[in-house]
């Protein structure tokens, strides 16, 4: 079968709905974002996103499936912003461990939904894939493949431990000292793997 | 001002009325635990637990002053029972953390209520103290006073990162593999901290 040869390049009235559709999701998605920060995460519902934007919630349901399908796509990208801050930290495993710390701090709405925190209900979709991005970025600043690494594992569980914790008020300090809590993990963890009996060389 | 003089020994029918009370508690949790463990907790409401023990919604809330009410008994029971369970582990930073993540992987439905995962919405009653006695656990052992030392916050980051992570299908490994990741994490953190420069004595 050849491949890109047969599919022909969208026409111009094609390319028109396609920017259309790109521009109304963009708008719900806006909206819901707002209702979240105003009023949480409970308050979005597909009947609140079209009265907010001024059209019907048939408009809302043409874009999207429903309100699960609205947090999913939260998740997806905040997942993905997550990665890219990490990525864009510099490349040193504190550097990127506290890149994810300040992603929940900084934007606690879309954590609580990327990890279903404080009683927001998640999508029950897939969610191991939305994770890997995250877990790849480490595992390429430690050179290993696998990006559930046991390395990357304890620090994934103690970065989103402090986050969460701190997040539902059972860790009631600030963030420099979230920051100086995970540092002492990473340091520890990379004296510790690397130097198993404690020993200097 | 005499302190227990002036307070009259209960009557027999007093005795009998806070047995009866404590009775009718602990019939109306269990009937809630139970419907958490089958329907989940978004079933539990006083509607459906008079229902499930044959009284009128009334009855309940005779007892409780609502669902809130109802679920923030099961998260002092739910630390205290996790505090039980650490003390009695031993005694070591090792066996008492191992103890934290079989509590939370043996009452998974206990667990999401303690710290509102999964979408479960926790009452919104102060929540600090109820971590604290799980927190003085760990400090006895490290012979420290304050249960939020950043060793013990660590320790409990990484312990809930794991559990919660796991819960939601994040993590997906197996039990074992929790455990020894924990345990690689506690053994770090005791050789890192005793030890900062990573040199034998």
């Amino acid at each position: 079968m050849a491949p890109d040869a047969q599919r022909p390049e969208p026409s111009p009235s094609q390319q028109r709905r396609d920017r259309e559709r790109a521009e109304a999701r963009a708008t719900i998605l806006a909206a819901a974002r707002d209702l979240a920060r105003t009023e949480g995460w409970d308050a979005v519902s597909m009947r609140r996103l079209a009265d907010r934007i001024g059209y019907s919630a048939n408009f809302a349901y043409r874009y999207f499936k429903g309100r699960d399908d609205i947090l999913l796509a939260f998740v997806r990208d905040g997942f993905a912003r997550l990665a890219d801050a990490m990525s864009a930290a510099g490349g040193s495993l504190e550097a990127a461990t506290a890149a994810y710390l300040d992603f929940a701090l900084d934007e606690p709405d879309l954590y609580q939904v990327m990890y279903g925190l404080g009683g927001v209900r998640v999508p029950a979709a897939a969610t191991e894939d939305e994770g890997a991005g995250v877990g790849a970025v480490i595992a390429g600043i430690l050179g290993v493949t696998d990006p559930y690494d046991d390395r990357i594992a304890r620090l994934w569980a103690t970065a989103h431990g402090l986050a969460a914790l701190h997040a539902i008020g059972k860790l009631p300090v600030d963030r420099a000292h979230l920051h100086k809590l995970l540092s002492a993990s990473v340091a520890d963890l990379t004296r510790g793997t690397s130097n198993p009996r404690g020993a200097t060389s």
